[in-house]
């Protein structure tokens, strides 16, 4: 991203007076004078927002929009729509095509300005999201779309009962999405005990002067609210107000009078919004448990299990705890890869896993560490109870022939134990490798065996 | 967490007088008499935030404040303390034992309120942070606390140079950080290419009322300025303006006319935090970085290695590219562990990783999938390329003996490879497969070879 707004506009006074505004602001800006200049612009440059006149020469502002939203090299830039026109359709099919935010002329500059540094950091916070979720897509992921279109539940808080029902009343035949009125001390509190609003239309005269302000700066505050969608209603004179809505993390202004149709297509744009962030929270989220996981048989992995023998050996104030340590390998597995192909190893590692993950108890742990090869922790196990434990692994595994998916034939397969003990407050890696040296004796002993390695020294 | 506030005052009417001005801001709220009663509470409930007496019967706020950040469960639990002595050296002490602020009587309930929210928020943002960072110290990343005490930068900002001078002339023997004059201008724009300032000091008044909250909001929708800290200079009767700097992210107030000392600790609190927050960012992207490699040889797992294959088989607009997979296997990989131990077996296995890395060209892709089993894909090769690549790695694995540490003997290692060729538009899984039969193939051949697939049907 060059870090620059790009202005729109055919007409050369119009772009300097934009100019000189934006650079008092300390923002650098780009120019063209002309849609197909525009598009050419957000795609080169990647300015960091557009300011988009409607009335272009070549295609109208509204085909400038649609155009930058469906490639995905540009689709992510905020655009605000400026036009002298108070054309209502024209209004809804900018805010349709996927503007930001519809300004009329003359600007009102706090406002200009204000809605910039909003939509900026919007977008730095999502840039921010989307580059981890990105990791995530990479590992291919879905970016489901459909989801976000679902019903939603929306909060309306006026200053009296009277205007809010007239806000439903307005609302209701054009959206799809739950229309709920509350007092500002039911949104704080979520006493009526249904799930979060997606987005809360506020008013920003609550009775008192400013209130609507505060309750936005409120809800942001709180756990339940902080990441949903929130509009204020602001009459159209009161600009400060509007400005200070945006300053303090409003979503969207909503002007009085307001049209219950422009403001429907506002309310739907921002609960997907709020949708799409929220998906992309939960895809971080799930690419670091995946951080720590075997794919294949969702066991911990061997990343994970060295961190852990860490801690659990240096756990603090249990100095001198037992702990057992075991390796398991499975014996002549390669045999099974190499006879019945992949798909069929991969159909035994996963019925292994299962069959330890059962004989376990709740608090040890089982990991993948390599290909055939699992670890297992007893935290607080003394040496008969690990030993006891080893001999059952070694007797689930063999219970039964493991069945292969469409084949007639069942293998069967066993596993050798090499088992170790340590005390907290010792070095893990040394039981480990005393583990890893009675699992090369079991190997040699025969196989299907437990061997308990040497006492530490 | 319960979501409650803590009030901890020994004389009931104060608490009382407390919990209806919470409860007329919508939270609810919990109450202690005395400094072990404060401290039981906070360990057993969990609240969101405490408002606490300096002066207690039994222990000393102060000394609370201290014990509530000594213990892991407590430490992350926002303290405001209460006087109603304007004692310096107290001030002082309650900063150093960790309070987030320190608010004198009569409280001013618009900055009461609004710290509230402020500090609610801040640890909202903080607690998922950690939440996701939790995952990456699950495995042993070091959570080390050492450089949160190195030097930082701090901005300067005032409404004239004659005061930003006196803030240096003040501040400069008490901190031992870089204190940098800014004007409004080079703040936003980082004009004087040095790196972004950790913390801000800007006077609320920069010539023109609300030019500095101004600033703040701008200074929180810029990339480079956005997770700074903030501190804004208010003078001591504006509490509108302090209250809305709260709101608008400030993350501290400095009153004047200001105490340098009490100003020096806080300007070091705020760079501390910041510089947690922004370790706890690094682990998180550290944490995803790990769901995709494969902690042995840094090559990506398999896990990436197979939503990349269905990526680049499913390229739009390329149908019909011919790409290549190759599966590689080190031959005898087994009796290398078991012969000179695991150790030895992973420096074979980082040793061949690098020799196929230094062989292929940069737009491929190289992945470990399994044991001792990597996966190639050509993106864009030819048959006639794929093969030649293939003979090249095998070249390359069997060119010298690999060296193992501590030990005279050096090992020989060959690997066989399976080539097949796919189209895009095709399935990957279907060149996969015929890939691994390959690789049978080459292993029943006599290893250390290429055998190519069968043509796709």
């Amino acid at each position: 991203m060059s870090g620059k707004i790009l202005i729109v506009d055919d007409l050369a006074i119009n772009r300097i007076i934009l100019k000189v505004k934006l650079a008092a602001a300390c923002h650098d800006s780009l120019q063209a004078a002309c849609g197909q200049d525009a598009l050419a612009a957000a795609r080169a440059q990647r300015p960091k927002l557009i300011l988009l006149d409607m009335m272009l020469p070549d295609i109208s502002g509204i085909d400038v929009c649609r155009q930058i939203r469906a490639d995905p090299q540009t689709r992510d830039i905020p655009v605000v729509i400026i036009t002298a026109s108070s054309d209502r359709t024209r209004r809804l099919e900018a805010l349709a095509a996927g503007a930001d935010d519809f300004l009329t002329k003359p600007l009102n500059e706090a406002i200009l300005l204000a809605r910039i540094r909003n939509l900026l950091r919007t977008r730095e916070t999502e840039a921010e999201l989307r580059l981890r979720a990105a990791t995530c897509r990479e590992l291919g992921f879905s970016d489901a779309g459909g989801r976000f279109d679902a019903p939603g539940r929306i909060a309306l808080i006026a200053a009296d009962p009277a205007t809010a029902m007239s806000w439903r009343g307005a609302l209701a035949p054009l959206v799809y999405d739950r229309l709920d009125l509350l007092t500002p001390q039911e949104a704080l509190t979520g006493a009526d005990g249904r799930a979060a609003p997606d987005l809360y239309m506020i008013a920003a005269n609550l009775g008192h002067q400013g209130d609507g302000l505060r309750l936005l700066a409120d809800l942001r505050s709180r756990l339940a609210s902080r990441d949903a969608a929130i509009s204020l209603v602001v009459p159209a004179a009161e600009s400060e107000t509007a400005a200070m809505a945006l300053d303090l993390g409003a979503n969207d202004l909503l002007t009085l009078p307001f049209d219950p149709q422009e403001t429907a297509l506002r309310l739907r744009l921002h609960i997907q919004r709020k949708r799409r962030a929220e998906q992309l929270r939960r895809q971080v989220d799930d690419g670091l448990k995946l951080a720590i996981t075997d794919p294949l048989t969702g066991l911990f992995n061997r990343r994970y299990a060295m961190a852990y023998l860490d801690r659990m050996a240096n756990r603090t104030g249990q100095a001198g705890t037992p702990y057992a340590l075991m390796v398991l390998d499975l014996d002549r597995f390669k045999s099974i890869n190499d006879r019945h192909g992949h798909a069929a190893g991969d159909t035994v590692l996963r019925s292994v896993a299962e069959r330890i993950r059962a004989t376990l108890q709740p608090g040890d742990l089982l990991a993948r560490i390599g290909g055939e090869e699992f670890l297992v922790a007893l935290p607080d196990a003394t040496a008969p109870r690990a030993r006891q434990t080893a001999d059952a692994l070694c007797d689930a595994v063999a219970s039964a022939p493991i069945a292969l998916a469409g084949r007639p034939e069942a293998v069967c397969v066993t596993v050798s134990v090499g088992l170790a003990m340590g005390r907290a407050g010792g070095c893990a890696q040394e039981v480990l490798f005393r583990a890893d040296s009675a699992l090369l004796s079991a190997k040699a002993g025969g196989r299907n065996r437990v061997t308990v390695g040497a006492s530490a020294a």
